[in-house]
């Protein structure tokens, strides 16, 4: 069980310098893409037995943690995968969770939980703090997590008390990237404002909160903010001037450097860019061919990812 | 694995007729309200061991599940709770949906997620659909789910196709029980409906696609709404003709049959109401002082609740 680290904006930020770009590679193993190398192996190679599949995924994610921690100041691990291999998918990944750290990146669970009263209180500790338990004292909860705010801050509180009392982090969905994300968060409300502008200023109030700004001025509450919408992310850069927003959907869902442009302020801070596909299985990519082994293709893929957002914030 | 059994709501009001009520019993295992009998047992006395704190949990919601099963139409297990007990709770999970399912009672996996493209499947997988593992085969998954609309129709769609598939159902938060609910669901849009009132209008839209409403007339497609505001209520009832309704909060939270009242339409029919912690910890409620053991007083507690919603559909 470590020590907290200090504010997590904080933290995030000097990552990112570190690693010379605010960039966040996302982990969402799927059997189906794995390398053949990996899934030719005897023990990962029957895609019908649970303990294969996981074995494989271990195997295939403790490497890619490996391969792009020069380039990444953090990783985000995509829970539903990880669900979907059953109690011994969860015990991966806090192993993962655990690798990470290890491999001196922080780790956001992107989990987007939201519930009221004690179970939101139960998704926090789940989530956010190291367990209490004695018998797993060496199990690490991430660094920060994905929360979703259409209950209101009863769903969010929980997580923003831990994000206050172990220095972690929070980012609440504002705006997706997917089509049909405009049903609900681009409702307009009576003052012309989207619904997804006034969650925005929730998001932003919660924020501002005494305990969660660090020295760098942002806070360890942030946004989920696409950058499908440059209008859009625009405003929101505006609408929330303390949070650090998590930008998903570059490259294999479509964002380029242009897209994800305005969720930067002017001084290149802002925004950390996400991608998953583009990096982790860059190896499928005929883009990516010359390579000899997959693995030089998914570091090869997380520099290029590097250095595509380094050269957009720095210039 | 088990057969489809059909349309999911058809299910759901054939347990409420065979039960004689259309309740739904909450399971939210908190080892600080077991029953001394049980966490004073050797190897469930130590709470800083997850061991123990689960073969507790495991040994309470095993005997609630079958206490209430002849007075309640499914029990909801809530997945926050099991989710802090780490890969093991989640095993836990998994038995008592099980258990439940041995029992004669459908289960509600209160889960409240939400995502998009694969990921939402993946949720959809793990959540509603028995594992496709040969070595998990003996796991049964829960009969419904709930899910958060802010994605829109993209992170609900999954878990509707394994409704169509595998006979199982939705409820879409549409209105909660919290204080903050109001934040983002109570936003006034544009044409001075609130943002609920919205979303329940696009949640009968995804009830009433093909494949959906069974012979009953309701959808494999309902809804969480809240009691806590009668006109909101009867509003919610209006535009969710095919939903049936999950409602949360009666007893502890303090909702009583009076408040419920609106979520039914005059049939009496068209809600589906819960109770936690009323029930399961009766025996730490100065009512049921003088039943001998817990198991009676929880007995009590699910009969009394039975009793009190039938009397409200049934006059």
């Amino acid at each position: 069980v470590s020590e907290p680290a200090g504010n997590f904006a904080d933290q995030l930020l000097a990552a990112a310098k570190e690693k010379g770009a605010p960039v966040v590679v996302g982990i969402d193993p799927r059997y189906d893409l794995l390398p053949e190398e990996i899934v030719s192996q005897e023990h990962m190679s029957n895609a019908a037995r649970v303990e294969n599949t996981i074995d494989a995924v271990l195997a295939f994610c403790t490497k890619v943690i490996q391969l792009v921690a020069p380039y990444a100041a953090a990783v985000k691990l995509n829970s539903a995968f990880f669900e979907a291999l059953y109690w011994d998918g969860i015990e991966t990944y806090y192993s993962l969770v655990q690798e990470a750290a290890g491999n001196g990146l922080l780790v956001i669970g992107d989990v987007k939980r939201a519930d009221i009263g004690t179970s939101s209180e139960r998704y926090a500790a789940a989530h956010l703090a190291d367990p209490s338990f004695e018998t797993l004292d060496d199990v690490v909860a991430p660094d920060a997590v994905t929360v979703n705010p259409y209950l209101g801050s009863d769903g969010v509180t929980p997580f923003i008390e831990a994000a206050k009392t172990h220095g972690k982090g929070v980012f609440v969905l504002v705006r997706t990237s997917n089509e049909s994300a405009d049903q609900v968060q681009g409702l307009l409300t009576a003052d012309g404002a989207p619904v997804y502008r006034k969650v925005g200023q929730l998001v932003q109030g919660w924020a501002q909160q005494p305990g969660l700004i660090g020295p760098c001025g942002y806070s360890a509450v942030g946004a989920v903010v696409a950058a499908t919408d440059a209008q859009a992310a625009a405003e929101l850069r505006e609408v929330m001037p303390n949070c650090l927003f998590l930008v998903p959907g570059y490259g294999a869902q479509g964002g380029t450097a242009e897209t994800v442009k305005p969720c930067f302020k002017a001084d290149g801070t802002g925004s950390f860019i996400t991608a998953s596909r583009s990096v982790i299985y860059a190896f499928n990519d005929p883009e990516y061919n010359a390579f000899d082994t997959w693995e030089e293709a998914v570091e090869a893929a997380a520099r290029k990812f590097n250095k595509e957002i380094a050269a957009l914030v720095g210039g």
